[in-house]
């Protein structure tokens, strides 16, 4: 099925999966929150309160999974007064699970993980997405922005077709950054806490604090290849996920 | 250490790989002909005879390699009387072994391959490269490009960073096609073999019949798709693989 746009998909997987994570959640913590994208997408609220809260995305990269590219993610994130504690994302295809925990690191498959210490742009790889959006005017911004990086120049731009696992992937290092606007708290909220813990830093796209649910970000291994990506990004407006709906 | 630009790589581990592959066929076959990236890069011609000719890429995704993204393969094509026979693409991080054999069918760790069935590009999956050109008029002709392919709109643009990778996508069904001009003939030897046999197509970005050392190529899981393809493709120069040095 299709939710935004014609390229926006959904399958029964995401619904299940995410009702199934849901049901484990609640039986153990009854009084906790939950934000997921496929209750969001049936009418639930998209708040980030104080109270304990599970940040859902069942199938990150819906489209992957319905055509069989090899990066599809589950991702959990878990925030209390509205800081986020844990963060779980797990790459099915390649059978990777990405930990972390504020404070205490972040593994995969309990391997210790750290960004890569590359300084220099011109030896980088960067990692973002085209996302779902087909109005010409926001694809040709975010095309402009990437062959503005691309001729910075860096040693190649890459995009997997899920953010949970981009942000994995600055974690481990394979990349210096993914940046994008457009996602969402739940694409995002776990490996906020695994980039982090990783070594790596988050900033607004304006080069702002990083702020969960304003639907932009830079994540990237260190301070100085986040201020580069963050001067090339020709910023569009995108609707925040807490904003109240009329 | 570089190549053609700051941004074409090549390690110790591509020209090592290169030497084992040669010494190995070598020793079984020794009257045979070999085009191998690094021997090229090394001086050695890049001429395909009606000789029985090895064409290999030790190591596609150099660049990957380097930087940790998973995504690298060896790729080993066969040609006889200048017409491609075997191929085989080894994607090593993922640990998958994609053969084809003309007239034999093609097969990923021993599974039959066979590509997507969509002919709606609105339902498509299209995978590309950047490549390493950093000429600012080729690389708006690159966007451009993807940009009219995204806005079709297609289901979602992918780069994997390897070719040999890219076209085993294609063969397993992954996405329905792979274009790029500025690959070279090792990058795809092996890959042609696999998508043919897979039911797949393959043809020049003008629409001709596919010539491996043109340095262009789409592969498609079918001509609809293709022609598709074919219409929204900005083409620029790219000397072939054959072109005689002065």
């Amino acid at each position: 099925m299709t939710k935004s746009s014609s390229v926006d998909l959904v399958t029964n997987t995401d619904q299940k999966v995410e009702q199934l994570i849901i049901a484990a959640v609640k039986e153990k913590f009854p009084t906790h929150s939950f934000i997921g994208e496929e209750s969001v997408a049936g009418g639930e609220p998209c708040i980030l309160t104080d109270n304990p809260t599970w940040i859902i995305d069942p199938v990150d990269g819906t489209t992957n999974f319905v055509h069989g590219f090899p990066f599809v993610a589950v991702s959990i994130g878990f925030a209390v007064n509205k800081e986020l504690e844990i963060g779980v994302v797990y790459s099915c295809v390649e059978d990777k699970m990405y930990t972390g925990r504020k404070g205490k690191g972040a593994y995969c498959n309990g391997e210790k993980l750290e960004v890569s210490d590359r300084k220099d742009m011109k030896k980088s790889m960067i990692i973002s997405e085209l996302g779902s959006n087909r109005d010409p005017e926001i694809v040709s911004k975010i095309f402009s922005t990437m062959q503005k990086i691309l001729c910075i120049p860096v040693h190649g731009l890459r995009g997997s077709g899920t953010a949970a696992t981009n942000m994995c992937l600055v974690a481990s290092g394979a990349v210096e950054a993914f940046f994008e606007i457009g996602i969402h708290c739940w694409d995002i909220a776990a490996g906020a806490v695994i980039v982090t813990e990783a070594g790596g830093v988050l900033m607004d796209v304006n080069g702002g604090p990083f702020d969960l649910m304003s639907r932009r970000m830079v994540s990237a291994n260190n301070k100085t290849i986040a201020d580069n990506i963050i001067k090339q990004i020709e910023i569009f407006p995108a609707e925040r996920d807490d904003a109240v709906k009329q």
